[in-house]
């Protein structure tokens, strides 16, 4: 099947890219607005961009009313923000995160979840996260017709759960995918976690 | 366990980024040299951006030798290149077509693989993708110290394979994500196929 992009709407396009750019990881975003409160919001047009300086990126849209994101405003006026990495256990959560609330109303007391300090960042985490981010707003370009606005993040330091940390067969230290059980964003309302994990040489 | 990024090594960074944003899909990139030569390369750094334009983004190192990855220097040249998911069955070939060769040699002749034409694009798809895009250069940012190049393309046509294209419970076309089977790209060397396919419904 030939889809041509031109003859489709903006809308048809997305439901398109969503089910075809697969799976995509999910920055669960903690950010917080001009008041003090907190925000939390996925994303899962997220990619990481470089190690030198370390580099996220998050590409992120408008609400229905075409005001920019609250993640957008708040990045923008404070620069520092958390980026989690979401497991098995919280996809409940991280999916009614995504509710479209009243600027100022916050996510993270709505669905009753509990922070924690987060040693390197002014802001806190979730306290049940197993990865999480603290970034600082690196850049903001706007692309595109809506626009897009493509959130930069420089991670200055990295919450892992202990739990996950382990060592490879050569006795290095490893974060093991299975134990960090990401979620996976695929299409339209759907999920995934990861299947069997297999392990390739680099060809040489 | 908090890491600090700043007492890293670039190397380091990177290796502690690809454990944690994870998963990451995969773009199978195939651009062709100034000689006419396809290259294939895999790019784990990607993601979907927006829809109006329909754009896609690679962020894109360096050889091993400090020059620009051959993927890079083709899109800069021709503008035109095909990314393409890559699904169970070719994670082998994917995988191999890692590999650094001399610039000029062709890994889709070293690998054996087929193309054929794909109708909306200059450049042809591998016979055996299930999805594949057609995208022109829309722009190249570098960004960073490296630097890194972030190439943005949008994409204009889209190859879905019939056998993956169904319609979901309320008669909508739908692209299957299981049927699709994509590869999943995870830390060195380590990669999975999707799990369980878990349907939430979008809160309000």
């Amino acid at each position: 099947m030939l889809i041509q992009l031109d003859q489709l709407s903006p809308a048809q396009v997305y439901l398109t890219m969503i089910q075809t750019v697969i799976p995509r990881p999910i920055a669960w975003v903690l950010s917080e607005n001009a008041d003090g409160g907190l925000n939390l919001a996925p994303f899962s047009y997220f990619t990481s961009v470089s190690s030198d300086p370390p580099l996220i990126m998050i590409s992120t849209g408008r609400k229905p009313d075409g005001n920019p994101k609250d993640t957008r405003v708040n990045v923008e006026q404070r620069s520092d923000f958390v980026v989690m990495i979401p497991h098995g256990a919280l996809l409940e959560p991280m999916n009614a995160s995504s509710v479209t609330l009243p600027a100022g109303e916050s996510e993270v007391i709505r669905l009753g979840l509990e922070t924690t300090p987060f040693e390197g960042s002014r802001l806190p985490r979730l306290a049940d996260c197993r990865v999480a981010y603290a970034c600082q707003r690196f850049e903001i370009l706007e692309m595109g017709n809506a626009p897009q606005a493509l959130i930069f993040g420089q991670v200055s330091a990295l919450y892992v759960d202990d739990s996950i940390v382990g060592t490879d067969a050569k006795g290095r230290q490893k974060i093991h995918a299975d134990r960090l059980d990401p979620v996976c964003r695929l299409g339209a309302g759907e999920y995934a976690l990861l299947g069997e994990i297999k392990r390739l040489a680099r060809p040489r």
